[in-house]
Order: C-alpha cells, then structure tokens, then sequence
C-alpha cells in the first residue's frame, strides 16, 4: 500500500474514540485523506512518498474555533477596560462604521486565518458581515470553515432590510454548495437584534439547507431580564417556541441559562459554543458549563474576536475553560482533560455542521492534523502528553500543521540562552521521572 | 558620557510612573545598572560598547513571580482532574516522599529557573524545602530569588523538628547576608500546619532580619472553616494576634477573606499573592482581589507550582487575573491594564522585598529587562502596546530577557507557511490602522 504522507509520531490523540492516547502510531495521508493509522512496526510495509518523524509530538486533530468574528482581528486592542456599552458606543461600532467594506471583511479575516493557522486551529465558525469575503480568506489561507449567512434587524453597508439580509443568504447558500471547504450556516444575530418573524423564516432556511443555526444566546443578564420583560419568557423558552432549538443550534455563550433552558438545549440535542475569555473579559458572567457538559450538551469552544479576548488561541482557551470550569463546579475532578481536548476537536466540528470530515484522526476524514513538540522546557517531563497538551503546551510549540494532507505550517522556536539546555534538560527530566 | 549598552526600543513602560508608556525610548546599563532613561534623539550624544535596536519591541522590568515552589518542575503534569487530597495524597506526598533530597530541590528548580527566564521572569519568589539547593539553581541561572526559610508543623526530609526548621533557617540568613542575588523570607508554611508557638517565633525572626514573611493564608473555605473551629476565630484574625500580618507579610493565594480581614491586611501595609490558574484548577474559589487592589492592598501575580498551574507564565497568569477579576467584580472597568502590569513587576518586587533593586525602569536599579515583539501576527495593529502586551503578546514573543544588562535569552520564533507573511501582514494591520 502506498501513501502519499506517513506521520511517524510518539503520540497521537485521535478524539474518537475517546479517552485515548495511541502510542509510537503511524499515520498515512493519501489525497489529502487520512488513509491509514497504524502501529509503527506494522508501517514498515508500507511505502510513502515523503515520511515526517516526529519522536517527541504529539499529533491531534486540528483545533476547531467554534465561535469567531474573524475581519475584528484589524480592532484588536481597543478600548481595553470600557464597559460593554461604552466600547461598543464609543470605539467598535464607530470603526465599524467607519471602515465597514467587503475589503475590511476580507483583510481582517486574513489576518485571523493567519493567526489561527500558527494557533493549530485549522476550521472556523464565522459570524460577520460580508461572510463570502470571509470564506475567501480562509479558502485562501487553505483552512476550512462555517460561515454565516447573517440575519439582523438594523441596516448595515451589507444589507438594508431583512429581505435584503435573506436574499444575502440565498446567494450564499446558493455559491458553495458542495463546496469541500466552505460550509454555510444562518447566523440570527441574537434574540434581542431579531425579531419573530425573521426568526421564523431563519428555521425554515436552515431546515432547507440542513444548516447550522449560529447565535449568540444568554450571554448578560441584561439579555434574560430583557426578554422576560418584553416577551414574558427566557431567551431560550422564546426561542424553542419558534423552533431554533434543534440539532442544528449552535448557542454561543450561553452564559446564563436557567435549568429549565439547559434542560431545552439538552434534549434538543443543540450545541454550545463557550468562550470564556470573553465572558470574562466583559465581565458577563460564569457559565455553567460543567452542569451543561454533564447533561449531555455537546459543548465546543470558541475564541469570540480579537476585540474581546484578544488572542485566537483555541488551546489558551481550551486550558481555560478547564480550569474555569472546575472553579465554578467547585469540583477539581470536572471537566476532565480528554473531555476538553473532545470539545477543542471533535466536539467543535460537530457543533458546527463539519463532523463528518474532520475533528478526530479517523480512516477517509480530512488530514487536517497538527503536530505539537512535547520535549521542551514547558512540558517536561512527559508523564502524561494529554495533560500536558491541555495544560502546560504553548501554541508556539506547534511543529507542523496539515489541511487535507499539506503541510501548511511549520514552526521552530529558537531559543538561545547560556542558561537554557533543552537536550539537557530533557534527560534531567527523565532522569527524574523514571526515579519515580 | 559613556554606557555599557544601549537599548534603543520603539516603547518602553518603565511602571514607575504608573500608567506610562514611554515612546522612542533610549535605555542605557552600566555595570549591570540603569544609567540612562531618555529620547533616542538625546542617546546621540552617548557612547557605548553594543547598541541594540528594537523597532517593534517593548521594554519593561523583567517579571516578578511572587509565588513559586520551583523543583516542583519535576512533578508536572502529575494526577490531573484529582480533589486536593486525593492529589496529594496518591501522587504528590508519594512522589515527593520518593524522591525528596538536595539534589532533586536544585535539578528542579533549575528546570523551573529555565522556563522562568525563557518566559521573562527575572526574579521569583520560592518556598519549598533545601531553599539554599533552590537558590543556587536561580543564582546559576543569573536569576534574583526570595527563598524561603521554610517552618512547617511535621518532620521532612530536611528536617525534624521545630528547632531543627529554625536551625536552617538561621544558617540561610547567615549565609545569604548582603547577597545580590538571593534574598530570604522566613516561610511559614500556613495557618494549618505552624502552630502559635513557632508563628511567635516566626514573626521574631522576620523583624531581626527586616525579613518578608512568605505564607499561604486563606486558600481554601475549609482552611476557613478549621480556623474557626479550632480557635474561635478566622486565619488571618489569628494571625493578625500573632504579629505576622504586618508590612513584611506575602499573603499568598487569600482567595476566602472576609472584609474584616481584607481590612487586617491592607491597615497593616501587608501584600497579597494572587496565583488565579492553582486556585481554579484546584477549585479553590474565586479571590475578591479587586476589592483587596481597591482597598490599597498591593498585589502580586504568583504562579504557583506546575503541579497545580502547569505553566511558569507570569505573563498568562497576569492575563488571567485581569480578566477573571473583572467578572469576579461584575465590571469590565475593574482590573486595568496598567495596574496588571504593574503587579507583574513592581507590585511583585515591594511584595517580595526586591522593591529597592528591580520590578521597574529607573535609574540606579539593575537592567532586569525584558524585550517583547509586536510587529507579529498575535499583536498586530499595535494599537495600544500595554493593551496588547497585556491581552494578546505570547510569552514566545519574548526576543530579549537581561539580567544585571547581561542578555540572558534571546528568542526567535520562525513560522514558515505559505499562508503567513509577517511582513505585509504587519503592514496590512498598519493600513487599517491608519484608515481609522
């Protein structure tokens, strides 16, 4: 048998099935498809045309973001410490409106795709203005991603009225159907910028493409105590009286749900995107997400933008709800590392429509694979790779990223110092580790 | 008028005036000191041996970490997703029990040192047992320490008694006398295992030597809760009895404080350590420090080991704190970008007693520097450098760290993509920049 591409590595984690570590593993990429995955003595019978040894990585699948607004990454850095209202008012919608174009879309998602591919993050979900010029950037920078056909109730440089927004959305729909790397989703803004009636014909668009529902759901209390006062019910009892909580729900956020809509996301069988950097940085609040998790929501992590975060770094973020997590269950055995690596990974991918091609390291899926380097200063000693993916790797020491089987990333990180020994260090650590 | 180097850098944050970002600065070390602070215009009229230009860097004071038990390196990554107990009990006591020596305190905390400077940390804080073992690793590493005379209620490896403990803790004062790179604290370990007896002599010891006092206080509700039962009354209630919350105290973690003991700490000038990653990967809770930060207490930022954090990131932990402490107050103003900073540096050195040598940008303190990258995908626009730096800069973006103007680290991140082109990204964010 022949491949076009054989990964020998130390470790790789393949997500499906879970909780596994699989150990000095081969994997064979042919047409960009994951096409073998073997012990490496067994890879001996095979031939290849390029072969990558990666004796100390661990190899994953690539990090999926299941939550971004990709062209801000040109607003990173703005008014820092403003109260939500104040920075939108006073610094984000201004420049938005300033510079509002599909020439900002797509330069600023550029810089995103950029910064997400050197972050091993290697499928996007979307939402934003002009999501073609956005889908363009990432096509062009050989990622895959979920992009929304957006649906809000004000006028922007995109689109005038809801018909305009809908319109928008078919020709989306229209344009990448059956595309290998760009997937559609409908994007309501929220449930305080949409109204019933479009969100009525939202559900019935996303039933007729099959697509993803992607919105921002619960993330202040100010929303909740909103729609309770003007609807006399919660974000999500309104929304699963007008059918958006499906399978198909991605609720980003999600920060405040009561049981009562946990308990609708849950038998809906709907998706959570959280992103706690930003329910943090804005001070929305502790999602329950670890209660979320243990009722069976899917749940996948997202970045939100760079204006709220501000670093597109799904591993930082992944280690961060983790940790949160635990605090806010109060219970250091929550949220448990195999169960956050499945929601960087796989988890992401199902939440937002790609489960079928990418997300684990499995037979006919896309070779959309990263390879982290363990035998480094941070992550010495290996006693546990998963652990010490999760908790203690940097995204700088990503080695190599694959898209459909291309090397579209590598990386080294030189560091010179009198003081710092890696080969050395690296024995002291085993030293230490095998006295155990 | 003549300097040993001169840093010419594009911005520096010297903390001390706060809130200040210098720009197209000039930094001059003589002798392992800063000589000059001034215009690069005014640096004309310098002579010196090497010149270094950072066009797209920042410089501030190298980073403090205030809390850190460094051979610990050694255990990373060890019983994950454990309740404290179980973790201690199965895996750390076990593995520490094993191993425990001279030996181990200085090949660990060597590990610990290389990842401190590679990550910008110039000086840190230690408490672990063989701390003469410990600062001979920093002082190996050209690092500036604080180690502790550890004083803790059971026998070790190090020693048996009461008396013992106090026995080396008075041959490291003896030996450390006037040392310009090694520093001690007496370390009490906590409330729970140092009766009064030893505290009293505790605090005996700290006023002959003007030594800090460097203890874990209030880390847990359970530790509250003991207190309560076993003297009538809260920790630092008890301790603020025995004399140890005074001016020379570093209160670590102090995540349960009620405000009558907030107000203990901040009339008595005593410092607080605030380590966020260890208290919410153990669940410990979440620390009121914007209201100890607002009550005048000063904070530090401490990382705790790896076995509870896994990273020596005093620049993520900082991060960390900033964000989470905005939504612990429920106001994204609360935390400011500048105040974070400066608990990173100065904040830490007066807590640790290093405030006369380092932790700022002044003339006549040594060049403990740090050099950041900006013009990088991570940081680009470079809106706001302390906005950035703070919220978006990699610690792999560190090109330079000094220590008494020697370079220690330089580092270089090379990231080969088709897709990424640092160069016309830069410049593409510029664009941007300027079309606001």
């Amino acid at each position: 048998m022949h491949v076009d591409t054989l990964i020998r590595c130390r470790w790789a984690i393949p997500m499906h099935p879970k909780n596994t570590v699989l150990e000095n593993v081969a994997i064979g990429v042919a047409d960009g498809n994951i096409s073998v995955i073997c012990d490496q003595n067994q890879a001996q019978e095979l031939t290849a045309d390029e072969i990558i040894e990666l004796n100390d990585h661990v190899v994953i699948p690539g990090l999926v973001n299941a939550h971004s607004h990709a062209p801000m990454n040109i607003l990173r850095g703005m008014g820092a410490d403003l109260s939500l209202m104040d920075w939108l008012q006073t610094k984000i919608w201004p420049a938005e409106g300033k510079l509002m174009s599909p020439e900002f879309a797509y330069e600023g998602a550029k810089l995103a795709a950029q910064e997400m591919l050197l972050s091993g993050i290697t499928c996007t979900n979307d939402q934003y203005f002009f999501s073609e010029h956005i889908a363009r950037a990432f096509e062009d920078c050989a990622m895959k991603c979920t992009v929304s056909a957006l649906v809000i109730g004000f006028p922007s440089a995109m689109a005038q009225t809801t018909d305009d927004y809908f319109k928008c959305a078919d020709a989306l729909f229209e344009r990448y159907q059956g595309n290998n790397h760009v997937r559609i989703s409908v994007g309501p803004h929220a449930p305080y910028t949409v109204d019933d009636n479009a969100l009525s014909r939202v559900v019935r668009l996303s039933e007729r493409h099959n697509a993803p529902i992607h919105m921002h759901i619960d993330e202040t209390d100010f929303e909740v105590q909103e729609s309770l006062r003007l609807y006399g019910m919660r974000p999500i009892e309104r929304l699963a009286n007008l059918g958006i909580i499906n399978e198909r729900l991605i609720s980003v956020h999600t920060v405040h749900p009561n049981d009562h809509e946990m308990a609708l996301l849950a038998n809906a069988g709907a998706h959570v995107a959280h992103c706690p950097s930003s329910n943090l940085k804005l001070a929305s609040g502790f999602s329950p997400v670890h209660k979320m998790m243990q009722m069976g929501i899917n749940v996948a992590i997202g970045t939100d933008s760079v204006a709220s975060n501000d670093k597109l770094d799904i591993l930082a973020e992944t280690r961060l709800a983790a940790m949160l997590g635990k605090a806010v269950a109060m219970d250091p055995t929550a949220m448990k590392v195999h169960d956050m690596l499945y929601a960087a990974t796989l988890g992401g991918a199902r939440a937002i429509g790609w489960g079928d091609r990418i997300g684990s390291i499995e037979i006919g899926k896309a070779a959309d694979l990263v390879a982290i380097h363990l035998a480094d200063i941070n992550t010495i000693p290996t006693t546990d790779p998963a652990t010490q993916l999760l908790y203690s790797a940097d995204r700088s020491q990503i080695s190599h990223v694959w898209t459909d089987g291309k090397c579209v990333v590598s990386t080294q990180l030189l560091q010179n110092s009198p003081y710092f020994h890696r080969e050395s260090s690296v024995k002291l650590a085993k030293k230490w580790q095998n006295a155990l």
